[in-house]
């Protein structure tokens, strides 16, 4: 198999890194690298949910995903005071409810916990990474509350996240930039840790892909989650936790 | 095979009508009804590209999608003056990118076609519906330009959307909306004519899915997007075209 | 009396119809036509009054009017995230105002009625249409209401309205959007089945009029509303119902 | 004639005044006081015409309306960052209107004229004081050109505007606040000094009038824009300029 | 000492008058001039404090601050639906600031107090003027309050504001628009009646200044509010009232 | 001298950290901690200048402020489509002013470099550390120009800042979250590297100084400031840079 610009085989993960020791006033706070691509992510708790869930003894997790200025250059400018553009809503909409996938809402009581995912430096994968590195913010934010404390914590399973992509007609896991401009057909991928998909999402601009191809890209995609599953794992610790 | 709510059987398609007779200015205009779910879709030519294409001879296709207040009871509020939300972009740029997979940019010189999707009874399957009926209304469009008058339309080949899901564990053809709002999963494949892919996206809203599922799932899109091929076909008259 | 464009004579209306045969969920639909100039219209009650007007025990009639994209070419914008423009603002206030005259709110209860007029084509008059053609849409969606079931429904008049004005010095009704253009006075009337006024809003841009032209003007409005009401009184049988 | 509130007769106008000491830095500035009523007019001229009327040779008078803080208790909220409101968007489009007509575009140059009217109190008349208000501004703004240095302005003919309304089943003459408020029909007239009309705006809240209280309120209005006009001619000295 | 463009030497207040004789509905109004600078100060009062506050028996006080379309030459436009440019919200921020270190908040009841400062014609020190005029509204519109009948107003001090800086090397006193723009170092101070500072803001704008320029600046800043609360006096005629 | 809640005595900086080894793709990266207070400082470079500059040969330095979402508990809004809050704007206009004093705009050519001011962690004397550490990050930005490579960068003073405030009428150095909500004053000095000032800004909220203590506040941030200049100037190097 040949390799790519940066040397991968074609199903080569970049260097993957979860650090948990980042200042910030949010419970849960993780910067995720994957190759360049570097994202603060935090999760913060508002005891409250939104109205049209209130009352129903039910919690809620929702994402907010937005390029820093200095993560790209030329620099990127702020969306304030226009309207969020479909791109970075469609994003954030993903995060969201990926996210959710992989918590028992009706075990977290009625609060809103909102993942943010600020990407420091953009270089292919942020939504992908977002997830994978918005999940083990969103279970360390879990671990603060005191309802928790010598229980398991409220996990339906693991969740993570990969692209992956057809460049020059050949499946690639993990695209990077330069591989994401010139990429065919481009798939994120959701999965959770005991391998079920939760969400599928592959998209050909100006191009199309046959079912060969598409069951190929899958294929890579489970492979490269196993793999960050086991990075998330280590990171918080999940052997010792019962999931539910 | 049980039936469904409507006596449908899992792999039946709505009662699906493309109707050519529609009062507007633009030059392209379809009714499409699929079950209930009813869109006026019109495409406009604008004999300019956006800024950043200007200038390298190609053309673009663009699409909006709205829901129209008498679409739904209660009433459905206009976006008018606020930010359009998540739902309407994420939707609206999936027709945008399944139609231009259709047609060759580089054949329709520098004008820009919208395709406008304007919902007037929303039961399900709306986007879906948006996909397979803006095709032809564009195409009605291209046929009005004398660049084309005695030639083959620019047309890679001809699009079709439909929606599947996982509704009580069984997969499903084209939800309705008590089906959609029940389903597990939901899934919307857009095609072309020749069974290539042009967009896959499957979500499990706080559920999942196994490998066994989502194949299942794309089996019975590929089936009934032939079947809606068919009825564009029959409708735009493609026989005598000859696809790019 | 010379002919005009399309063969009318000046106090002749263009053919004018109310089609009652319109896919949607709202309860009142009615597409209306004068001419080319085609609006669907529809009509959704919502079981509250705007704050200003709560624990009264009247009810509030309102209408938005738009332009959908495909009703001119070059094709017209959504007014999405924008500011309302003056005249759309204008218009729907005027519509509004005349429904109002029409129902005696005090007995619909503390509802809101609104009235969405959405032009699909626009050939001038445009704003008048809607107010006669939203008239019907509010009739059929206040007989779905089970408050007036086998009694009459709350209504003091119909509500019609037409255009008139001073095209090469001469008082034409019904003006088309080619007239509308080259018209030195433009005037809209509505008025009551039984012949009185709801308003008159006559308007000379860089142009002035005299009184002789002002009382033609209105004498031609009138006739053509008793036209349009006898259409109306046809499409809505409310030679049965007693006007309150 | 029985007498009104303030001791009026129905015929007859509130005080009328014309100030134009006032400060400021736009070219036209008056002070219009119609009884309590009072709104700051000036005159701003910019040296340009908007895009769609550029390299035409022709100028443009535009208006803006406002009600200031203070011009009524409870303080009125400013504006800023909010949709204009219908009802201050239909006065501002009435004010430029009727403005326009007194004035020879062709003859003014690729110019705008704005004239602003911020309204200090409001006691009901605001729109059509506006109007004569701002005549007199718009008439000091072009008197500083040096195009027409020593020549007559380009002026078509002076023009005024006064409210009329039925109170009580009566008519009556300039409508202070609490008359405005108990009218069953409004009516706002704008008229040249020579007589001709510009604009004729009747309407009635959940209200109809017939042809002969039309015709009342008309004739009404005339006299008291004959006497307007009056005031404005001794303010302006025009009787020494040439009306073209 | 040399003379200014007007004539003033450096320590010389512009001309300064206070009209309480202005037409207007709210409770304070007052007309402030300083050289050609004049601002329609008026203080609104609403029986209500903002959320944050209610329920603590304590009341507030908060300004805007506006240029009027005429106060400059070319035409200021006006921010409707444009978000505040920062000039203006720190502005308005500061006058409110001001003005509440002068009055007892505890002692005012739960009431909001709203200053408006608008601008007529701007000839620099708008900002210090406004906060010097928009005491005397305030304290105006404390007088129409019942509560206060009879009794000392709650006022801690009267407040008073005054612009110093250097033009040329040399620190001036009340600088006008022209001294202003040539200004290397701006100082705007406030101070209360008995010689107290509640703001100091000096700022170089692509310049610096020492230590000895600083205290010169207070010295002069000093000098000057002493001269005008002593107009402040004479207007609202405080010796009579007893400060708490 | 007592000491304070964490121990410091009045005239004590908190711990003073700058971090150029972030990840990012702006030219100019710097993490900046005063305490807690964290801010990730990015500056970057656009080779345009705003209109109104354009043309002039010279440069623009312009700053933006941002709270990140994680940088508080309970979490910070984001101010995506809502207009920019009074504090931010004012808080990024004193950032870009007190950076543009330290640079030779003329020097730089036609380019605007953006100083990115998001903050990681909260904790009172934001926009001061602010200042100080995107100074550092402007530095780094101006380095990697061509043009300034073996040539002295074009910096007329290094720019450092600080907070001072009384707080139970003691004057305290550098206030912490818990001190600035107690402050009766609250004053930010901006310096050169070489004792000048650039921005004092001195406020009482609902309270007054006398000039003792203005004098006195001055002096402690002169001091302080020094200390920061130290760290800036072992930081960068300028050691080696000649000062223009």
């Amino acid at each position: 198999m040949d390799c790519r610009a940066d040397g991968r085989t074609a199903d080569k993960l970049r260097p993957f890194i979860l650090d948990r020791d980042v200042p910030g006033a949010a419970p849960g706070r993780v910067l995720v690298r994957a190759g360049n691509t570097t994202i603060l992510c935090t999760a913060s708790i508002d005891e409250e949910v939104p109205p049209w869930l209130a009352g129903k003894g039910k919690g809620w997790i929702t994402a907010e995903y937005n390029m820093m200025p200095g993560s790209t250059a030329p620099r990127k400018r702020r969306d304030r005071g226009v309207k969020l553009d479909g791109r970075t809503s469609e994003i954030q909409r993903l995060i969201g409810r990926s996210l959710r996938a992989g918590v028992d809402l009706s075990a977290i009581g009625e609060r809103t916990i909102t993942v943010d995912c600020d990407v420091m430096l953009a270089d292919g994968g942020t939504r992908t990474a977002s997830i994978t590195g918005g999940f083990v913010a969103l279970v360390e934010a879990l671990r603060t509350l005191e309802d928790f404390a010598g229980k398991p914590l409220p996990l339906v399973d693991t969740v993570a996240a990969v692209s992956v992509g057809i460049v020059d007609g050949k499946a690639l896991l993990d695209l990077d930039y330069r591989e994401d401009v010139r990429a065919d057909v481009d798939m994120n991928v959701v999965m959770t840790g005991q391998g079920k998909f939760i969400e599928v999402q592959g998209s050909g601009e100006e191009a199309t892909f046959d079912q060969e191809q598409l069951f190929a890209l899958i294929a890579l995609a489970k492979q490269g989650i196993a793999e960050l599953t086991q990075k998330q794992r280590e990171t918080i610790g999940l052997s010792g936790l019962k999931l539910r």
